[in-house]
């Protein structure tokens, strides 16, 4: 029913791949995940759990987990489903999920690995506890407290206690400790002005901390972090577990935070690349066959590998205009690199590994979607 | 493999439906149908070939058939699959293919139905030939004109006629007319622009004509016009065939042109929207489950409907912050109206079609996606 065709086959040359393709470099990938790996030697307290909202990828997650992690993290239900249905054992779904039937299919997930989910309202405690006792199964529960980012989350203070309280009262969960991250804070170009905006997260937390200790509860795990932050998370001894994602593929945006001073961003390669092929040229353009529907333009246009001077600018759902069109003739492979990797990947079904000129891998993305 | 499964059943109330989820007033979206089929009665020399890039669903294409369509078009080869698939009939696909796997792909199509395809350059023209020949089949090649849009398509003029001679020239090919088309005319806000604008396509796809006429090559096939400027195209005695798409489900963008001086725009209706569930109430705030990954934000955030003063805020890939939260409890469901329906649809992978508060249909979106 669904155009899941993949876009080539193992062995085929890149030139032979059907576009729009999600194209990854796989040396890049590998360098990335190594990179992250010796990072994280600088912080041998703290434990990796990659995010998975970027790729939505059980055989990608696979490599993390190889690679160090201790588990993934997720957004949404349907990426949980994908990682465990795909042998991830230890997933945290760092947010709410509600609908009572959803609640019973994160409580199925727990039966064949450890689960945990983001909490910040009492009647979703409730509920949860209802459907783990339900599948007679074990949950996690994580408190998300807003550290910022003014998003999901309790306040730093009593209700932290509050709704620990109240996950201890109950069976078939268990109080797993507080999710502080402001995805915001990523994306903060300079590096000094990062830490200072992640200090603020850990003043926060610090907070949140202080009030369980108050009420005699005790917490041992605390989550956050991203790709442009991890490495301040982890400094911080109040962290004992970062969550970057987008460090294996990268994008414009991240490109972005490179401005010399960057301990560990700058160390990441842009692994992720949407492959184009040229279908018109005129005298003062060419158009390639990626529109908005397969390069998400939320953080900017994407940019052209190899380009010179020439730049990629929107032709609406379906094309994006390349000017000037230099020597390309129709039939050209182009290759972009994304302006903000995770909502691009989620519009494509493959990622197509790359080695040498040639596929390698071809993986499904199998929690796409709005996440339902 | 992939989180095909639908959000919820035939028969549901609405508010029992997972969310993100498309939903489609069914009632909504047959005044659509008939609104757009009595307005084509003022044109009945004129025939309507409703655009697919909006809905990519075969289920929905069916209904304009039904509704006085002789065929449809789409933008990508894996919609005119999913729609050759789902009993279209007739597809004109308005953009070029160029791989020559996917020019096989196509031509198979052409086993099962009728199938016409945009060109812009003699060596396509070549390849399609050889694609045809090899299935045995006959294509329909229409010349694609740059009427203003700079994207794709030749100058209107020598251009035009040496493109047609060469599709004269070939085999299983068959030279049908011209595609004018400028997408950005859609969008011009008041009606009198809106006329200058189509104006100049009017007189761009004359130019193209006379050149076909200096050449002694009949044309009587012009198909072009969206939903903004349909009657525009329609009422120019040039045009045979409008391509209106986003009629069928409107969106926050297209509201804008309705300025009280509107003939048909006007009439169209909002059937499409996305629902959403509230997952976090703070003070100052709502936090919904949709995100950038499941609403396109390219042409403005959603709007909520009957919100009052409540706006939708960007929260992300995933959230939405609605301000200020009124009296919204976790749990509740929000109807968003996307700011652009065709990628928004293409985000999800069902339309959920509802009359009186129950599911009546579940509809695939068989066309979805980059369009590889």
């Amino acid at each position: 029913m669904f155009s899941s065709r993949p876009p080539c086959n193992v062995g085929d040359s890149v030139t032979d791949v059907e576009t729009p393709a999600l194209l990854v470099c796989l040396k890049k990938l590998e360098q990335n995940l190594n990179t992250l790996k010796e990072a994280m030697k600088s912080f041998p307290s703290v434990k990796l759990r990659p995010h998975a909202k970027t790729h939505k990828c059980a055989m990608l997650a696979r490599l993390q987990i190889q690679s160090g992690a201790v588990g993934l993290c997720c957004q949404k239900l349907t990426e949980a489903e994908a990682l465990v249905q795909g042998g991830i054992q230890d997933v945290l779904l760092s947010n709410q999920v509600i609908n009572k039937k959803k609640l019973l299919r994160l409580a199925s997930l727990a039966k064949s690995a450890h689960i945990a989910v983001c909490v910040d309202s009492e009647r979703n405690i409730e509920d949860l506890s209802e459907a783990a006792k339900t599948l007679d199964v074990m949950l996690d529960i994580v408190i998300e407290v807003n550290v910022g980012g003014f998003r999901c989350g309790v306040e730093p203070g009593p209700d932290v206690a509050r709704l620990a309280k109240k996950v201890m009262s109950l069976s078939n969960i268990r109080f797993k400790g507080l999710h502080c991250y402001n995805g915001r804070n990523q994306h903060i170009r300079s590096l000094a002005d990062r830490q200072t905006a992640v200090n603020e997260v850990i003043e926060k937390t610090k907070l949140a901390l202080s009030a369980l200790k108050e009420s005699e509860i005790e917490c041992n795990y605390v989550t956050g972090g991203g790709t442009g932050t991890f490495h301040l998370e982890a400094a911080s001894e109040v962290f004992t577990e970062v969550q970057p994602g987008s460090y294996v593929f990268m994008d414009v945006d991240y490109g972005l935070n490179l401005d010399g001073e960057e301990k560990f961003v700058s160390e990441f390669q842009q692994s992720l690349y949407i492959l184009s092929t040229v279908q018109s040229v005129a005298e003062n353009r060419a158009i390639v066959d990626v529109g908005l529907k397969a390069v998400s333009l939320d953080s900017g246009v994407p940019t052209v590998k190899n380009s010179g001077d020439q730049v990629y600018i929107s032709g609406g759902d379906e094309h994006g205009v390349i000017v000037p069109p230099g020597d390309l003739k129709v039939g050209d492979q182009l290759w972009l690199i994304p302006g903000h990797c995770d909502p691009t990947v989620n519009m494509h079904e493959w990622i197509v590994g790359m080695r040498d000129g040639r596929v390698e891998s071809i993986w499904p993305i199998g929690g796409k979607g709005p996440g339902i």
